[in-house]
């Protein structure tokens, strides 16, 4: 009963796909959906590889429909706006992050917090209201709302801009939710991937002083002389954990491997905050006196909204705030996906869509 | 080398204290520091009966030294003050809480946490700075210090003032600082003892709409007519429990007995808090995706600061808000505590010290 992909929707579009749980990608003919009155149509430049694409394309969430198109880190240029939209020309430099749409009646979508609606549409690997199939930035364009479109500011490179609509809204929204985002503050960051060392770089510009917390003794020189990170801990050392207790407001921990809780409640002081954005598969095991003691919490935060993920790009530009990349062409992806795996990248890849990605014939 | 307890001090006092981790109470003679320039002397009327009492009584937390007078919801009048104390008056009607000291030069010092001050002094059961003891409200007089003692306002009945001065800011300072104080919240109450029917009556007078969530059916009618929720949930009954998904702003968990806390993440709205006032005592196991989608916190709180206590007694006094305590007179203590630890009691034994605390002969 399913459409073809190529025939589901009147432009043709090409990108890379997964078939099936190996997650390996090839050149994929699908559609895009003709221009409506609210849409935004744009050539695809740049986008970003998120780990998440890689769940998505081995289908590890249990949610993916094949073939899959990745990718939730899009910047590209405009080429052609629906009849009704206002905040978009052809021309404008723009992105589209990890949502396409959302159910814009709940609390949250009019609380401008799409990322919370829990019907919303995923920008790949999902379904549009009407049924048809959701494929993302890994091709040569798209055609979203305007209202899940994001202007990318002047002076911040595309290519750099990608990762933000991911990894750095991921990273920036808590700071900001949390209170984390005041001169002065303590803010440690656990691990320094993609997610985290967008971390240390927006901690920096918001003005705190930044701990980097890893397993890595490697990670050290890095994170200070080239991240800007203040001092550098590493979990293992139980005597400098335990010198630097009680030493910090806030922490972002991106870490998705399985790892013990307590001692970063721990290097909180009292009320400090710690945020889980990475997704450890077991369930996290806190006691509850330090919670109580020190009046500290444990939270969670997921991507950003629209209107933040906005704000972020903003100040993102003014304060030269960039992920630290490496541009590789489309057809290196499956490359670059083994390496990802293997945390060989600093720190985040970005397919260059607009020169590499070559129609099959 | 330890001083004799009716030695330590000029000023004979009397009360019931624990010699043993039995916690059985009985008769003991000790005494009470002269009235220092900043101290307030008070005659006890009433002292609540807490279960951290019995905790201490027991030693169940390692930390009593013996004997110990246990006793901190602590209500009086004043029977002398220091030459420099500026708040109080003699007559004056007083209550002194969980804390007698602090550092008072820490950060939270300095804003009024000194429940959070790392090294305040415990009411009952520790060491003053200058090395005497502690002991607490079971007796019949009290010295402390101005900054560490409350007024009772008019219109509050002395005997239910008391258990405010633990349980009552156990649960209203975390719905304050929570932001779960705003007038038609939903906020959930585990638990229905001494902090839970607390947390019912402060919610209700911060005009929110109060689930009680127990795992007892027989408290339904109680919870509802007396103590006035709006609902009632039992915890074990997964298709009232899944029908309550995602509608609570907040919860105020006051259970100290092992129990499962995912069920209670469910029950939250996106940006939802669980605030754990109780202490079980294993490890939480939170699985972090539901963190992460809703935008939830985990968190603690302990007590209340002594300005933050002030205002709670005078936000109670206005509103109407009082436990609902049994009197009784101090010789039935130990049965009391034997009462408590089966929860036979609604909700809060208070001691009549001043009318039946008869010195032994």
């Amino acid at each position: 009963m399913a459409t073809q992909p190529e025939l589901e929707h009147p432009n043709k579009a090409f990108g890379w796909a997964a078939r099936d749980t190996s997650g390996v990608l090839s050149p994929f003919n699908f559609s895009r959906r003709e221009t409506g009155e609210k849409d935004v149509a744009f050539k695809i430049l740049y986008c970003g590889i998120c780990h998440s694409d890689v769940h998505m394309a081995k289908n590890e969430w249990g949610i993916s429909t094949y073939p899959l198109v990745p990718g939730h880190e899009i910047v590209g240029i405009v080429t052609k706006v629906g009849s009704k939209v206002e905040k978009f020309n052809v021309g404008d430099k723009v992105g589209v992050g990890y949502m396409v749409d959302s159910c814009r009646s709940c609390q949250n979508c009019v609380d401008n917090l799409e990322n919370y609606c829990p019907t919303f549409t995923f920008t790949c690997g999902a379904k549009y209201r009407d049924g048809t199939s959701t494929y993302g930035g890994y091709s040569d364009s798209l055609v979203a709302d305007e209202n899940f479109v994001v202007h990318i500011p002047d002076g911040l490179p595309l290519e750099a801009a990608a990762p933000l609509l991911c990894a750095g809204i991921t990273v920036y929204s808590p700071l900001r939710y949390y209170g984390l985002d005041k001169p002065g503050l303590r803010i440690g960051v656990v691990g320094l991937g993609g997610l985290g060392h967008m971390a240390v770089k927006f901690a920096k510009a918001f003005g705190a002083i930044v701990t980097v917390i890893s397993t890595s003794p490697n990670k050290e020189k890095e994170a200070i002389e080239h991240l800007g990170a203040d001092s550098f801990l590493i979990s293992r050392d139980q005597e400098k954990m335990q010198s630097a207790l009680g030493t910090l407001d806030g922490i972002i921990d991106t870490v998705s491997a399985n790892h013990p809780i307590l001692p970063l409640i721990g290097l909180l002081k009292s009320h400090g905050k710690l945020v889980m954005v990475g997704v450890p598969d077991k369930p996290l095991e806190i006691p509850v006196f330090p919670l109580i003691l020190g009046r500290k919490l444990v939270a969670g935060s997921n991507i950003g909204g629209i209107k933040e993920t906005q704000e972020m790009l903003d100040f993102a530009a003014k304060h030269s705030v960039k992920p630290d990349i490496e541009v590789v062409p489309v057809d290196y992806v499956n490359t670059a996906i083994e390496r990802l795996l293997k945390a060989d990248v600093k720190y985040r890849f970005v397919l260059d869509i607009g020169n590499t990605l070559k129609p099959s014939s």
